[in-house]
């Protein structure tokens, strides 16, 4: 299954050439890779590497400024809204969470909404960048419209992820959930596995709940988590970002993902430190108190595996990476 | 189906004569008796009126202080942390939210963790309180375990609600979810109209998926929404709010319902006029572009009706009320 395993600086380090071989100032590349990289060897195969190539396409498409840096809009106290300018998706985000935490530092919480960004990759890279510094982080985006609204067959609504993210001493609990009881790329796996959905994952044609990827995929209504539910979560998601951020709702967004554009985001982070240090004891004991894996447990396994034996990269894209980032050299 | 009908003013007044009757103060009888009346106006059948005897048990028990009042703790910012000291919850929760309002007024943002407080009614009555002030309100709480995370059988999590409420000129969106996919009030009112669910709602005793209610009453396994991503949000929501208010998280909260005290809440405002007057206009925008209904509008519906035609209450609580009111005339 897994074709080639690359050690985790070699992946690195050639992301990083790539990129400063597209333009990318020296830092910028740095953080870029650091994201993309991370995200593979964290296991998160469908959002890192093997987004790259479509990354790349948007790049030449001038449909992502690589060189746009977001720019404070307005400000009151703890709340910022900052305009991303069509500025690479995962740097706009790193930004955004890190000024949400600068802001937890002075006033407690602090948040950050950003309008007109690109594609942010894997939206657990913000929860875990929060917890790592010590504080709550709780991060969400809007995304083209790639989800009906219960009781509707036309996607209107995003399939908005929600992170949330809480630092504990014995492994961060980061949840990372899109609205959708399965991604289109998780039914694409199931299907070319040949197999069921452990559960029902949405309509197929007539309009009946399946468990057959193939079906979902062609009737275009996967199922939003918890049916009414989900659906509710993926509109109030999408309004606050909107609303916070003066950009564009999902109602408003290209449906091409090679054109999905101009979204809007919301960074959250509290830190509990200041309001003094047993927050660390009352998360451990939680986490202590399960009788199951919690969200984040898989993703430091996988970490730890995929760093020792070498993170696993699809030859293809590898390649392509490669290429790019020696024809600077 | 609807026995009895009654104004809501006659409602409200009945119910504050009656917390007054209890000792109540004149402004704190008002305040509680307005939750009361409103939720059930609301079409909230479950958690208004009919919560009223065992709230009554409760202070009869000492196990609510109708006096208490919210004390400050701890602040820093525009985050404070605040003791309920196991004052009446819809009145701690209130006040609290209250407080994370005027702090988004000054801040932009602000949050309030309270820690020892009892069962908060409807949770959305909040969110109502926070969008009817012009923010958005976000604010959950733990509860008693009474929901097994996914892959277990023993019910260690609680079904926290969740509430985002965002304001809309046009009716606000206010979205007020259990993590469970139906409540055990739900699942016994479709029990009793002889019903299936209308989607799988839990495990039977041998461990399948059912729709029948009976069945997962009995095995006391309903089904997080989204499977295990609603059992991974209901672990971090009560991760945020025990570490937050330094208070109790659900693996300590007694399982009767009837000693569910020292639970732990979280209430988060955002006021998006801080940054200019736009957010009005995008909200309507939303809301104008879906082709189906969204959470509050029923809401707004059932009120308007209840106002008109009367509020709907059980003629047996009814008479309790009445009684107790005129205990002190």
């Amino acid at each position: 299954m897994i074709a080639l395993r690359i050690p985790f600086a070699e992946l690195y380090e050639t992301l990083a050439g790539a990129l400063r071989a597209l333009g990318f100032s020296a830092v910028r590349a740095d953080l870029c890779a650091r994201l993309f990289a991370e995200t593979t060897c964290d296991g998160v195969y469908t959002h890192g590497l093997n987004r790259f190539p479509r990354f790349l396409r948007m790049i030449e498409a001038a449909r992502i400024d690589i060189h746009a840096v977001p720019e404070l809009v307005r400000s009151h106290g703890a709340l910022e809204r900052w305009d991303g300018r069509c500025g690479p998706g995962n740097l706009n985000a790193w930004h955004s969470m890190q000024r949400a935490i600068v802001l937890a530092h002075t006033h407690g919480l602090g948040a950050v909404a950003l309008a007109n960004t690109t594609h942010w990759m894997r939206g657990g890279s913000y929860g875990w960048q929060a917890a790592g510094a010590g504080c709550i982080g709780i991060c969400w985006t809007n995304t083209l419209p790639n989800l009906p609204a219960w009781g509707s067959t036309e996607p209107r609504l995003g399939n908005n992820p929600l992170i949330f993210a809480v630092p504990c001493a014995t492994g961060h609990v980061v949840l990372d959930m899109a609205m959708s009881q399965f991604s289109y790329g998780a039914l694409a796996a199931c299907r070319e596995r040949g197999e069921l959905l452990p559960v029902d994952g949405g309509f197929d044609a007539a309009g009946r709940l399946t468990r057959d990827p193939a079906a979902i995929e062609a009737s275009q209504r996967p199922l939003p988590i918890g049916y009414w539910k989900g659906s509710g979560l993926s509109l109030v998601l999408d309004m606050v970002a909107a609303m916070l951020s003066g950009g564009l709702a999902t109602h408003q967004i290209p449906q091409d993902p090679e054109r999905e554009t101009g979204i809007s985001q919301f960074f959250l982070a509290l830190d509990p430190s200041v309001l003094g240090p047993e927050s660390n004891a009352i998360a451990g004991r939680i986490v202590a108190s399960l009788d199951t894996r919690y969200p984040g447990r898989r993703t430091l396994e996988l970490r730890a595996e995929n760093l020792e034996l070498g993170v696993p990269v699809e030859p293809g894209v590898w390649e392509q990476v490669r290429t790019i980032a020696n024809s600077r050299r």
